[in-house]
């Protein structure tokens, strides 16, 4: 291609991709992506044996599949690191076959790390020294910074080589400026400043995950534009659900949901500014985490819209285990200000704080039934009202039914609009540029309210978001959705992490339970409720009730996600139902630490 | 006026204004103003007796005009706080007769206060208990939240009453759209939201400074927009220096600045978005610092431009000492996350931090001598010259002098643009609303770079304003302006408050010493050197030295500089010099305290 892409060539460009991402010959099981490409069947979970065990084998053995108990198990010499990583590179190949979850598979730098480990292993005289992610394998989503990886923003312009783009701007930056197809100045300027697909650095938080001594085993693929809460792109194709392939595994960090949750990697690293870690982790059953703006140095990421500064998205972890988010986060949020002291505010990690209750002073629990806006499916609805009962039951907990008043809804407009300020303009172009089509998610995040904003009309916006915040946190924590200020500030609050569970690809068009977050700036995190799923039978007995009942159709969007549930309710079969709580800002240690109480009241066991 | 302001009517709104907040008859010492109106004469210390002393007797008998000091003296029992309250109030009436400083001052409430405070200290079993601020005179300045006091921010527009400014924007919005003289709908919109005259909440960090017990006697005078160096404007006048009426007291916390180097308040509490604590406190040899952004919560303050997030202002505390200072700031920051914690990473007050120091590791202080763009005046020069000297003289300090590269001009465009990015039009029409004329620096701010930006445009500068952080912070903190990364990064980095001492009024166009540290937001502390001020003698014999020569002049900025003190030497004589000191993002204890070991070395005792 090179100095004359032509209409066609992303195509092409795709092609040579996906030879360049192959995975080895002998790790293709035939036939097994027919799954993904007919979206039917199921995940096999005891396939080839490695170095003379099974998979399965290998994770019983370490009693179960944690970051924490798989390090503790190589630390004290059960399996060398090299054993494990050979067990979960086939297991990563098999979830790509089945799942598309992989932007890339790094075989051989994760052998090649796993080498070095054991002859770490072997020198150290006390285990205790060896990072606190020794050996773990750990998958992060494709546009965070590793030096010598592949990264992408889910557009084919991405992955191009450097002389190519090049090409491609330089002739866009030659047409007349009476052009009206040309792009703007100062979007050509930021389209020379995005990065390269090859990166050159590795960010500050992925870096702490190395010198913590984690694997980085693959990359994990994103939907086009990485604003979509799914995950396809004509790059990567459709990524698939592990709990129900019939469904998304939802997005935008769908990749690391997918790979976390099929047990490929055991800890992940996503990015959220609308719900792409905490919708996607509840999609798929796993813990997900999207903390405050600043807590986490996100350096080194390719972002998706340089210099957007309406709503910030910032780095977040999965885990299959609250243990393991912890453990995580404290890796990730791990000094911080060291480089690129202009991100982040000197906020150390002080591990779980569990909150103080007893006779004097019970935890206070805001509950958010819906947004007002678009309510959430029944499998969702139920999962809420019986987590509400055992939490009344237990006699620690004040709860508190918060009135959502009209945040949900305005604050969707809102956000929508702080996204594409620019009208989407530089996404658009990097579709454009190549020729590739536009997915219909990526259109859907371009459509009104979505509109060019003037710079007095930026400003009008932010002082709306400001505004919008502080009005926000008076009328949920502070007054607990009343008119007049609790005894006490709600110290958490439970919501739906999304509308719809699990969605058939292509099929979410709202994100207002998580996006409000992003919105209002709170830190959340979604957790899977135990023994809950959607399931048919027991859905419809719980419709039947008296608090099961939905209200009248509030919205076109509650329209629609209602009849979407309605229509194909065998599809939702047994998707995993996650829920949100909501946090004080910063106090991230102080949320999970509450979530770590919720969970042992309500009897979380997996 | 009501529904029709009509032109000229804007100076009617001033006669007003004037007559709402003139002084008490009896305060009023005839022919005292005229000092002020003919930029001639000194200030009177030593004015009508109060209480049965001299108001200089009262201070010295607290043996240092200091806020610590002074509520030591009230709480063990030497006067009364009504005592104490009378005296400073008949100092606050004749400082604004010579200074025109204070926009209100509160005599009946002040004293009222007082006698509530005096009845708590009879009261009152321990007196440990009472407010770090007991009973101590402060000022605040005129934009910031109180009850019930008047706001503005130097615009006649600001004091209007409410029917007033609804009548003239209702004419405004009724216009029709083609009317090219129409303001655009979200400038209008945010006219509707900037907040009235008599304010009806209280900022959470002045309601520190209440709960600390501090009684607030005065609001002070900013320049026209908020947005000088300079204190000058059509509702206030022109603000003078305490220390040289000749000269500006500097801006745009200008009145602060006056009142506290008066002693007529012991703190005074401004704000600073491009200098505008800094500069000031430099001007009248006081202690100013700008502290990062979300150090103090801001909230209630009656802001220039609602919405713009280019580079963010914030309050920061004045004082006439250190420990003052330092007390100020911790009164401030207090519990900033209280209310409003939106604004505020939780971060505590640690009181100062004194770098350690010893055989095996000295203070790491860069010094930037001049930014390369502008150079500072002689007596800057020549502080810096012998301040530099005692510090390496010392064997304490690694002295590190840093090559700006062209950070100085550039950093000096982009905080330009980034304060207008809708070309004024907010600021512009605060003016033309009324019809009151624009002051010649108000004119100047809007000149170009100042240009309308696009969304992208936007999108481009805010992603270059992040790029410049990191690389400054890079070349300057840990390259030390070298090629390679120091040993250690800079502890700090001291440097001139501004290139001219305390200007002519309506004579200061560059603010690049301050504002690149706004833009950067690295917090910065400006302190008077003791014995240093522009004395021509001394400065021509340091410009016969090596070291004190002048470079050719590198910018028109330059040159206008050095021909303004050259021609007005004799006008500077006696401006007190100031510099400037340059911490960790979010680490100001660090900050104060290593200024409190410069000072030790440097031997700045007043």
């Amino acid at each position: 291609m090179h100095t004359h892409f032509q209409d066609g060539d992303w195509q092409a460009a795709i092609e040579r991709y996906n030879v360049s991402v192959a995975l080895p010959k002998e790790l293709i099981v035939p036939g097994l992506d027919k799954t993904r490409k007919t979206l039917s069947g199921n995940i096999p979970n005891d396939q080839p044996n490695v170095a003379g065990k099974s998979f399965e084998q290998v994770l019983s053995e370490s009693k179960s599949a944690e970051a924490t108990k798989l390090r503790d198990a190589i630390v004290q010499g059960r399996w060398t690191v090299t054993q494990v990583m050979e067990a979960f590179l086939v297991k990563a190949a098999l979830a790509q076959q089945v799942l598309g979850c992989y932007a890339e598979i790094y075989f051989d730098r994760s052998l090649q790390r796993a080498k070095e480990l054991d002859a770490l292993l072997t020198k150290s005289k006390d285990v205790a020294q060896l990072g606190s992610l020794f050996g773990v394998p750990i998958s992060i989503k494709a546009h965070l910074g590793l030096e010598g990886s592949g990264s992408d923003r889910g557009f084919v312009f991405d992955v191009l080589d450097q002389e190519s783009t090049d090409a491609i701007l330089t002739r866009e930056e030659s047409k007349s400026k009476d052009d009206p197809s040309r792009l703007t100045d100062s979007t050509l300027a930021l389209l020379r400043k995005q990065g390269t697909h090859v990166q050159t650095v590795t960010g500050h938080a992925i870096s702490m995950l190395l010198e913590q001594g984690a694997i980085i085993i693959a990359k994990t693929t994103m939907p086009q534009s990485i604003m979509q809460l799914d995950t396809r792109s004509n790059l990567h194709g459709q990524t698939l659900n592990p709990r129900n392939v019939h469904l998304s595994p939802g997005g935008s960090s769908g990749g690391e949901a997918a790979s976390v949750s099929s047990g490929a990697t055991l800890l992940g690293v996503g990015t959220d500014i609308g719900g792409s870690v905490r919708q996607p982790a509840a999609c798929v059953g796993l813990y997900g985490l999207r903390p405050t703006i600043g807590r986490i140095n996100n350096s080194g990421t390719r972002t998706t819209m340089l210099g957007n500064e309406g709503i910030l998205g910032t780095m977040g972890p999965f885990a299959r285990s609250l243990q393991d988010l912890e453990l995580l986060t404290s890796v990730l949020v791990k000094d911080s200000t060291r480089s690129d002291p202009h991100l982040c505010p000197p906020l150390p990690w002080t591990g779980f704080q569990k909150p103080t209750v007893d006779a004097g002073k019970k935890l206070n629990v805001g509950v958010l039934l819906d947004d007002g806006f678009v309510q959430p499916i029944t499998p969702i609805r139920r999962a809420m009202h019986d987590v509400i009962e055992k939490l009344q039951a237990s006699g620690k907990v004040n709860i508190v039914y918060v009135n959502p008043a009209d945040y949900g809804e305005r604050g969707w407009w809102m956000a929508r609009q702080l996204y594409f300020m620019e009208n989407g303009e530089l996404l658009r172009s990097l579709a454009s540029l190549t020729g590739e089509p536009l997915m219909k998610l990526t259109e859907y995040v371009f459509s009104p309210p979505v509109h060019l904003h003037s710079a007095s009309d930026i400003w009008l916006l932010q002082y709306q978001r400001e505004a919008f915040k502080k009005q926000f946190w008076q009328h949920v924590f502070v007054n607990g959705g009343g008119k007049q200020a609790l005894a006490q500030p709600l110290d958490v609050l439970l919501c739906p992490a999304a509308a719809l569970a699990a969605a058939r690809p292509q099929q979410i068009y709202y994100w207002g339970y998580t996006s409000l977050f992003n919105l209002t700036d709170l830190p959340g995190v979604t957790f899977p409720v135990a023994g809950y799923a959607a399931q048919a039978e027991k859905d419809k007995a719980f419709e039947a009730t008296k608090g099961g009942k939905l209200k009248p159709s509030i919205s076109d969007l509650d329209q629609g996600t209602i009849k979407e549930y309605e229509t194909y309710r065998e599809v939702f079969e047994n998707a995993p139902i996650g829920l949100q709580l909501i946090g004080h800002r910063f106090r991230e240690e102080e949320l999970l630490g509450t979530l770590a109480m919720v969970e042992d009241i309500i009897g979380n066991k997996k």
